[in-house]
Parts: structure tokens; C-alpha cells; sequence
């Protein structure tokens, strides 16, 4: 089990993304219209950081979890397109000047060096709204509960409790030096939260019982963890023209990682053993969770 | 009818504002408990922009719309406490250097003053997606319907289609020269689609059929644009420090404004013929209708 899929697993999972990826790039194009007014520069600014780039993994998951009730692939695909709003919405943010001051992104200017920051801010914010209106949509889901729940579990991972309070421990961490149980909970926060509710979002639609959601949850804070491992891993081997922006920025900020906590082969072995255990957390199910399966091989053996 | 309640109305209103005020620190003392971990400047953050100070004009909007429904006290609390979050949210990112480079606000430093700009970033993110988790939770409104509506119909307001889109239009305005017609348009998104959220949500609380809305929907547009009006007047003639935060910006940014547009006396006039007519919407209502009748006044009579 621990051995992975290795190639087949590889080719399964951009079998499926590059599909998927599709998908949303024409969701947000048809989400992005760009309107005849004094709105354009801001549309614009979204299209730019939305359409084009990015693996698209957060809603691989949203595709590969619901494979595993039957959930039809437009609400997969919309609860996917919510995550990647809320996805690109950070990444606009946490390149700004004040945060990351990052200039590159997925190959290309980051938006408030291709725009401005004011631009920036504001497309930022302008995803993150979409995000909410996308789910609470009756496209999105028949069922209004199941819409209000996706809702709120939404708003729980990207807020304080979440994605944004895990961003303001990775800014204290450059002032701060922290153990790895604290860069753990950083990094559930900051990264973890999202890749959750992706699996999570299937167990709402699926009106799962919440005691029968256990071996997901473990399947997915494992592969959070493993998700951010294999990136620390990255940032100091990586190449930086594959991955599309700058490479090294933990260790020149003075911030500690998992491999700056761990050294670079324990933290590997790490990722690997978290892998290992994120696939037997999927052990009640049969082959509709091999897609889940591959993913979670594919999170560490991916080259960007 | 145009002449208004005078020192009755604003009577009516300010002792009925003094109580949701109340009501909206509290309720913001309870969601923003301070974590005693590295998140902690975030959520002084936060508390800082949001509690004390601010007229909160927007959840006592809600709480007069909701007395015609005989819609429960907590329900509209809980619906206001979400609405002043993005209305916070909002001005945290407005008054950022990049935007509008505010010092002071609501009497205080402005967030990313008293805190950095990082900080200011992610408090308004936060808030932002604290809206949300307010109202998908089950105590704002027992029917999942009901705070899926409510959802969307904040997202359509606060989202490029609403005040952020008008925050757009309104910084292209230092670029372009605009006329009344795209004044008016940018003023409707900027700030009258969050203050006609207000309205609606009482509406959607209330299972109202659309066609029955057209009163309160017309009620809306034109206390917000007697609103945005009352502003560009205190903007040229009011008191920098009853206002708490810098004034006569426009004219500095070269912006054109309502007073710029039409002149001092012509915009006074206008703001009190939409008064009349916002007043005129609510013909069908009785004495349930009193306080949005008093609010309607107050908006143009405000001295800050």
C-alpha cells in the first residue's frame, strides 16, 4: 500500500485534472464576463489571476470525493469553482507588497504588477464574494440546505479559524521562531483547512451522517500535511521556471518549515508515511476512491 | 410629507440606534473573542475596526425593515452583525495607502495605522468571511432557504455587481471624468446596493413575494442615494471632527461628486425630494413603517 501508484497513478490523476482544469478555466470564463463599463480593469485584474495556470487540485478532490457518492460532476464542478475562487482570492492577496510581495504567479505578473495594487485589493475581494454567490446559487445544489452548509463550511476554512488566521501565523512567523507542533497547526490552518473542505464539501452533498465522515477527515488533513510538506520540499529543490514563481522564500524570510525543522530526507519520509497513512484511511472504500487514492500519491510526487 | 419629522424623527431614530449600537458591540465581542495564540493581532485587529464607534446605520436599517414583518429582534441582530462585517471589512480595505490612504476613522487611527498593512489585509478578509459564517449559521434563521437567500443576495451586494464593483468605479474616477448618470450608477453599487440589502434581507426573512418588494425595493434606492448625497454635502461643509476621519477628499482627488455635479443647494434640494419619495414608497405600510420613515429624515439631517 505504502509503494504508491507511481506512473499509473501519475497519469490517472493528469488524465482527470487536465479535464477538470478545463472545466474551470471555462467556468470563469463564463463567471468573468467582462462588462461594458467603468468595471472592465477589474474583471480584467480577475481574469488574469483566475483563467490559465494552476494545477486545479483543489477541485481534482472535489471531483474524486464525490466519485464516491455518486454526486453529479456539475455540483462537483461548482463547489470546485467556489474553492478556486476562494484559492486565487489568497494568492492575489498574499503576493501583495505588504504580505509576500511576490511579482511572479503561475509564470505570469502577479496582478498588482500587471494591474495596480488598489486593483489587486479589490479583485481579491471581488473572488472572494463569488466564491459565496457561486455556492449559495440553486445551480450549485437542489437542496438549500445543502447550499447553506457547503456555505458555512466554506466561510470556516478561508476565515480566521482557517486559511486567513493560518496566513497571519506564517506572517508572525517571521518574527516569531516557532516548533514544529506550531508550524503543524500553521500549516492545517494555512493550507490544510481549504484541501478539508474539499472532501468535506462531498459529505455535505452526500447528507452523510457527520460519524461516517472520520476516514475522510484523516484522509484529508493527511494529504494537507503531505500537500505542504512536498511544497517545503520544492521551495528549496524545485525549479522555479516549472513552478512559475519564486523558489527559496522560507529560509531568506528566516521562517522555519517542515524541512528546516526536519532536514530534507526525514521531512520526505514524512510525506511519504503521511501518504501511506491518508490511503488507509480510505480502506472502506473499493476502487470509485482509486482517484482519491492516486491524488494523494500524486501530492508528493509532483514536480510543482 | 417632504417636510419630515424634524427633531421627532431623529429622536425616534437615535434612541432606537443607541440600542442596536449596543446590541452590534456586543454581539462583535462575542464573535471575535481574542485566541490565545499567534492569531491574536489579527483579532485586535479585527476588534479594533469594528467595535465602538460607527453609526451602524445598516443594522438599524435592517431592524426597522424587519418591524414590518414582525421578524424576531435576534434574527435581524444576527443578519446586521453580518452586514457591519462587510460594511467593516470594507472600509479596512478602503482606507488602505493603496486605495484611499486614510490615517484616521471613526475617530481612531485606521487599521493598517494602528496595526501594519498585512494585518489590515487579512482582519478584512477575515470579516469578510465572517459574514458569511453568520448568516449560513442556524441561529440568524431556522430555514436553511431563508439564510441561503440571505447568503446570496449579500454576495450579489458586496461582490463586483455591488460595492466592490462601485469601489472599481469609483477609483477609475480620478482617471475619467464622469457625468451625473455614471455618478449615480457608481453611487448605487458603491453604497446603496448594501444599504437596499438591508431592506431586502427583511424581505427575504419574511418569505415576501418579488412583486410585493417594488415599495421597499424603491424605499432602498432612494435613501441611498439621499445618503450618498447627505455625504458629498458633509464632505464640503462638515466637521472633521464629529466625522472622526478626513474630509473635502473628493474635490483633492479631483473626483466629481453629487455638490460637484449640481451644486451645494441643488444637491440639498434633490436629498430631500428623494426623502420625500422614499417616504412615498411606504405608502402601504402604517405606523410599523414609522422608523424607516424617521430613518429616511435622519439620513439627510445627520451631522456626521
Amino acid at each position: 500500500m505504502a509503494g504508491g501508484g507511481g506512473a499509473s497513478a501519475t497519469a490517472l490523476v493528469t488524465a482527470r485534472a487536465a479535464s477538470v482544469a478545463a472545466d474551470i478555466d471555462s467556468a470563469f470564463d463564463h463567471l468573468l464576463a467582462v462588462p461594458d463599463d467603468p468595471r472592465r480593469r477589474l474583471y480584467e485584474a480577475m481574469r488574469h489571476a483566475a483563467i490559465g495556470g494552476g494545477k486545479r487540485l483543489r477541485p481534482l478532490l472535489v471531483q474524486a470525493a464525490s466519485d464516491l457518492f455518486n454526486i453529479s460532476r456539475d455540483s462537483a464542478l461548482r463547489v470546485g469553482l467556489a474553492i478556486e475562487c476562494i484559492h486565487v482570492y489568497s494568492l492575489i492577496h498574499d503576493d501583495l507588497p505588504a504580505m509576500d510581495d511576490d511579482d511572479m504567479r503561475r509564470g505570469k505578473p502577479t496582478v498588482h504588477k500587471a494591474f495596480d495594487e488598489a486593483t489587486a485589493i479589490l479583485a481579491g475581494d471581488c473572488l472572494h464574494d463569488l466564491a459565496f454567490e457561486v455556492l449559495a446559487d440553486e445551480e450549485t445544489h437542489p437542496d438549500p440546505f445543502v447550499r447553506v452548509e457547503l456555505v458555512k463550511a466554506l466561510a470556516l476554512s478561508s476565515g480566521p479559524a482557517g486559511m486567513a488566521g493560518g496566513q497571519m501565523m506564517d506572517l508572525e512567523a517571521e518574527r516569531t521562531r516557532f516548533d514544529l507542533a506550531t508550524v503543524t497547526r500553521l500549516q492545517n490552518l494555512k493550507t490544510g483547512a481549504l484541501i478539508a473542505f474539499c472532501v468535506e464539501a462531498a459529505a455535505i452533498m452526500a447528507r452523510l451522517p457527520h460519524e461516517a465522515r472520520t476516514g475522510l477527515h484523516g484522509y484529508a488533513r493527511d494529504i494537507g500535511l503531505a500537500f505542504q510538506i512536498a511544497d517545503d520540499l520544492l521551495d528549496v529543490e524545485g525549479d522555479p521556471d516549472l513552478a512559475g514563481k519564486a523558489l527559496n522564500k522560507d529560509a531568506a524570510a528566516g521562517k522555519e518549515t517542515f524541512v528546516s525543522l526536519l532536514g530534507v530526507e526525514p521531512a520526505r519520509e514524512r510525506g511519504h508515511m503521511l501518504v501511506a497513512q491518508a490511503k488507509a484511511h480510505l480502506h472502506g472504500y473499493g476502487a470509485e476512491a482509486d482517484l482519491l487514492r492516486a491524488i494523494a500519491d500524486y501530492i508528493v510526487e509532483r514536480d510543482r
